[in-house]
């Protein structure tokens, strides 16, 4: 099939860099502008293979015996507050959940404050009550702060950077490279709440969807995953875990594809995406693969432990809509395809320029 | 003496939030108004022992036999450049030292950068080689990142916030609670030279001080320092590391007097300042006691041991100046005191607004 069709040939994934002499917002999209930037700029500077691996979080080893999993998000979604959530909540779920796709229990939270002079001292205490509710709901604890200031006019409100450390689970060897052909691609819910929330909180659908974004940390999920409730066999068959966030569905998965060197299809008639998103989406002309979520998770699970890994998502709080999507078999490597409703296979492509700016 | 002049009875330290309803630049000083931002509304909501303990850099044992440290610094440093240094260096050493100054081998470092629309890519590029340079002088790694861009006009340029995590040496009981009196004061070298840098590249001066920033990584200078040399007795007597960055010598010193409930008293004649940063302060009407550093750090020791101490900074690249500067008392607690070059006793408070915004 490869041969015949170019498109369905190996792809090529960051786009270089070198055609840009200025950032763009596209540089910040989590696509193929976002990877550019990586390959050309921050890997030959910061080289080294854990950076190298490119996972949510570099996976390290301070001491024998001791696995951490760090992470960093900078959050400056716009507006501050939307339906379902807030920057807060946001930027404590955005952290602990790059940590948990590592297999790892998050555990530990910086938060690095950016605000603008003027901000309402109201608005930085309601944002900082959801940090700590959202921080209760994961069970972590925020144990290092750093708060600037700049000028009116020089920020937007306030960013928020989190970084997390977790522990990795002994025994787990999950990453993006890590997919294997024969595996299951399972997805933990309906996509494109959280991008649709936020558009819904900017005014621009012109209507009240209803729509709230699906921010939640997804740890427990993830324990819940990694416990195969047999001590003695304690495989659980998970290969990797991602948050489908910027960029959407579509380019997580482009990255796994293009990390394991494999091929993604997809069922399209399994992904769920609620109706008024999926409204929203054909009114703007989104594609909801490419539309952010922020309390969604993929697994590449082996096929055959695929049903008990879903049983265990079933069973708690953020897994109970957890559906198997695709599969992922050996070529052409690189490529994610879609099998449609109608029965035809289109290539699905990582997001290339910006879609929803500031979304996280 | 303190019974006869209120100034010297025990301080209060932080100013309360309520009353501001907006963020000033003073919150981002590090002074006074930061630590009542801390104090009235992010200790009450992220609160936990790690946090209440005020340091630089949080403690944490995520399992038996292995201390962290891990702390958080987001740089907003205007301009980019300046004399010495640049937003880059700034980041990777500024969370080093943090890390450094618990006593802790700082081994991991995140970074996430918002980038302004616009922004050169060659700006972002020597940035970024800063980082790599800086890093490798350190011997840490950036082991995560993130990039977000934002509208033009809705940052300045770039913010970089970096996190990092170390482990903590062995026995090491260091902490701003853990000053004695009897206790002495080192300082590592002339103060100011950041501040007068940064404004130096702000054109704020005048004239050419040919000042440099003094940012560098502190973490080798604490390795030595806490290198007793003699493996049957590791104790060096080091109570307290610190480095006077934001607020300046005046306002660390205020902290540690108040997080231990001691005195500091310091003597004028054996703070090193340098010449042409002692004329700009002068001509500026800045006290250089308030002027911000990254290249330096304070130690307070038990006395007997100091001279060891002392010895060992000498040694090396970042502690060749180091000096005695004052002693620690019982009373009155929590104020710092300076005995002037003419023989006066005066109150050295902690920084109340802003001096400097963005110097860090």
């Amino acid at each position: 099939m490869s041969e015949e069709n170019p498109s369905l040939q190996g792809a090529v994934c960051p786009l270089p860099l070198r055609h840009h002499n200025k950032i763009v917002l596209g540089h910040g999209s989590g696509g193929r502008l976002s990877h550019g930037l990586i390959e050309d700029l921050f890997l030959p500077n910061f080289d080294n293979p854990v950076l190298q691996a490119g996972n949510d979080a570099g996976v390290v080893q301070p001491k024998p015996g001791i696995q951490l999993a760090v992470s960093t998000d900078s959050h400056v979604v716009w507006p501050i507050f939307f339906p379902g959530g807030d920057i807060g909540r946001l930027a404590v779920c955005g952290t602990v959940n790059d940590v948990a796709m590592m297999g790892a229990k998050p555990l530990y939270l910086t938060a690095g404050f950016i605000l603008e002079e003027g901000l309402d001292v109201s608005v930085l205490a309601r944002v900082t009550n959801s940090m700590r509710t959202a921080a209760a709901e994961a069970g972590v604890a925020i144990i290092a702060g750093d708060t600037k200031v700049v000028q009116k006019g020089k920020a937007d409100g306030l960013y928020i950077n989190t970084a997390g450390v977790g522990i990795v689970t002994p025994g787990t060897q999950i990453g993006g490279a890590q997919a294997r052909a024969g595996d299951v691609v399972i997805l933990s819910g309906p996509i494109g709440d959280h991008g649709i929330a936020v558009l819904q909180a900017r005014g621009e659908l012109g209507f009240e969807s209803g729509i709230e974004s699906d921010v939640a940390p997804l740890n427990h999920l993830v324990a819940a995953m990694l416990d195969s409730g047999e001590p003695d066999n304690p495989e659980t068959g998970i290969h990797v875990l991602r948050d489908p966030t910027r960029g959407g569905l579509a380019t997580t998965l482009n990255e796994i594809a293009c990390q394991s060197q494999v091929s993604i299809f997809l069922d399209e008639g399994s992904i769920l995406v609620r109706r008024p998103v999926a409204a929203a989406c054909e009114m703007l002309g989104f594609d909801p693969l490419y539309v952010a979520n922020e309390g969604k998770l993929i697994a590449v699970v082996a096929a055959e432990q695929a049903a008990g890994v879903l049983a265990r998502m079933h069973s708690t709080r953020y897994g109970k809509e957890a559906r198997i999507i695709g599969e992922v078999r050996a070529s052409p490597p690189g490529r994610v395809l879609l099998r449609t409703a109608i029965g035809s296979t289109r290539v699905v492509d990582m997001l290339a320029g910006e879609m929803l700016p500031r979304i996280c």
